[in-house]
């Protein structure tokens, strides 16, 4: 099935690469990182405007600041972007600029979210919660189609085990299930997954020869400086040598990036 | 910390048992179960008004529909009652009737509701989600309190792990771990942290002996013909049986049960 | 069913509480934690005569230069000595003065061992390996029994999970099951699984309530010096304290300590 | 670091796939799979000699009575076996005709049994346990190297988690982890880490693509008659599928096939 982000198609032949900061932390950070990705080819944009953090002390994102500014480079770009709501009434506010609503790893159970988004019309992408089974990430998106949104893309991000070196647990076990037993696209997020910078670039290529349908990275202009997930963005150039080498494992699947 | 729900005082140096079935499905079965466990000495009612289930297709709960004959009960035995909320919009709906708000376990990570619950004045119990760090669900209890409402009781009710003989693996730990690191009183749901029956009495003296403030315990009349969670609902007999041999292990700590 | 250590009946309707420390260091650490055990009630020492270290350059044991102080220590306070094997080649050694063996959670599942185990008569301590199912410590049991010993005893001694904050969590959901589902005795140690001292204690009193046999509890005269686990042994007068209060949790269902 | 198994080099910059029966069942079965897996481009054979199951109840193994037919294919293909010990004193018997020892997951904290092999020159599969940490695994190889033998070569094969749906979860980020961490080379084994057959060759890509040194896989000629792991085998005809696909991932990488 295939479901449509602007003009990206999403869960097709193709595969596609949203890319982008963790957060939205200044007109400039998030222009350099838009032009950068791209530049390298990704299709379109993430970006966190309001962030869920363990702590209510930690940095909670630019929130409505932002928005005039990521229109401009909306524009600018021609880039669709995905960024997360964790409440309902984000919705209204956002939607003239944001292309796809994300439902975070921590709302995935949030029942009465999904339900909402159900009744609007934008796609919606669903991240499995660090401890949800498969089948109940796979239930919590009827809780969105029930309502009559069918626009529905998962997306694995790491699940927790008892393994401590990584941030979480990059479950491909899922992703191959998901796509053999859903509908829906099905894509990874291994900067989650794994928290460890170096270490996303092969994961990427992992979950390209998996089968999914896509991946969504962190990439920052200056990830020493990113006021959130610092230890896990690419820099520009990794992301482009990330790129290069994905294409070619794609090629060997006959497949090819998400053009615009 | 003693947080006062009604009439009763939790984290005090008595012990509180919440006790009431899983779903409230209908007037006779919510007053047989509310009379009985009043008698065998219970505090507080708990049932569910809008259940929260993997499937959208299962039983959600009476909803509205109840809400009389729960007032109903209520002013006959004379008994508060926790109930869980999933959204923010039905506090109004319930605040006149229902003297605790329970946060589950899939909405420990909703920080939208959770500071949404910081900015009125009732009680939550906040259930430890079953994928989240001890260090996560205190934390947790901050986004409650910086809205000013410093009245939350912590409820450890099972975690996830690699078992599947069990529903859940009731952590233990981090009740003794949260008794010292946090102010808040600390509960044990026994019945979701097991989910078999008959194993639950013993888990509600372990938790008692360990230090626990209180507990919430599953009780059905009929507990085969319960419409959700059947497994693991104690009958009314099971219940009085299991209260007089939890007195005895208070007693062996110079506690006694709250008293109204 | 009953299992005979020494002169202890463990699995009977007395408690075992099995005491010492984690690795057996010199003849004054030895002398002091048996004596002081001996005095607060204990039935059994234990004491690591070999250690299962991660790294293997960490302190390995005393091995064979303890043996003849350990001979004197035991006849001097009069109590079975219950120590760790981790190879069939060490049963010779050892048996003349050790009154059961116990297999570490790192060798529940070398059948090999347990085959060897089950050709030799005396008693068996199995811990649950930390990431075993319940049904395959029972079948491990099994692995032991059909060879001709069936004196085995069961012990729990925490998984592993997602949760940082504790060493393991305990997961008295399986003592309870074990005790419904399995003839033998089970035994709790709590110090391996939540791996606090000033925590160990609450746990003592919750394996006591839940129904288990016993416990077996690291006890060290200078926890701080401990070459092994020195962040959970309970010093000799936290431990003298602990077992006040647990005869007072075991008098709320009738029972008493094992008299030797 | 490169390790040698019989003419084969693991590590180096071909890849190396190790394919066969779980368990070898008889003369018939292990030669198809044999000669069949040779055909398809495998460059060593897997075969369990003595199974290690949760139950003793179940097949074991045929033990002694293969082992002249084992000779006799082995003469035939001539391609290396990598069989698996469950103890020291099974080296002798099989050492005339096996060329990797393979230490399961159960056996990976069985340090008198790592300690063993170190003190013999073959070269030893050290699977990661199901539940250990990376660090872990790290250290076991220690156990086996500090006796002199540097020849060993890392596996993972999934980890114990919270998921149902899947037989484990394969650990990829372990991958690459361990290949950033250690001198050793790394193996994916995808048919216990996922168990379910025809989710397996999905998995072979994505090892492929995250940088691991090989694979071993599970293949027999009549799957669904295999006395053990029969929902995970690959049939000969799927594996040789999987091979040609396999060979255009490592092409995306400048790779091949290791050639014997």
């Amino acid at each position: 099935m295939v479901v449509q982000i602007g003009k990206i198609q999403v869960g097709g032949p193709q595969f596609t690469v949203i890319a982008g900061p963790c957060s939205i932390e200044s007109e400039t950070q998030f222009r350099t990182a838009s032009e950068g990705v791209k530049k390298s080819g990704a299709s379109l944009l993430r970006g966190g405007i309001w962030k869920m953090r363990t702590s209510p002390k930690a940095f909670q994102g630019l929130g409505s600041s932002a928005f005039e500014f990521i229109k401009k480079i909306k524009a600018e770009t021609g880039l669709g972007l995905v960024s997360e709501i964790t409440d309902i009434r984000q919705v209204e506010e956002i939607s003239s600029f944001v292309d796809a609503f994300q439902v975070g790893a921590r709302n995935m159970h949030n029942y009465s979210l999904l339900k909402d988004l159900g009744k609007q019309p934008k796609p919606v992408v669903l991240k499995r919660n660090f401890s949800a089974y498969i089948d109940e990430w796979l239930n919590a998106a009827q809780y969105i189609s029930q309502g009559g949104n069918n626009n529905i893309i998962l997306c694995e991000r790491g699940i927790r085990t008892f393994e401590k070196a990584t941030r979480n647990t990059l479950d491909l076990n899922a992703v191959v299930y998901a796509k053999k037993h859903s509908q829906y696209p099905v894509l990874v997020d291994p900067s989650h997954a794994i928290g460890i910078s170096d270490l996303v670039s092969p994961l990427c290529y992992a979950a390209a020869a998996a089968g999914a349908d896509g991946v969504i990275v962190e990439v920052h202009p200056k990830p020493s400086e990113a006021l959130s997930d610092a230890d896990q963005a690419l820099s520009l150039e990794a992301f482009d040598k990330m790129m290069n080498q994905l294409k070619k494992v794609l090629g060997a699947f006959d497949r090819t990036l998400t053009m615009a």
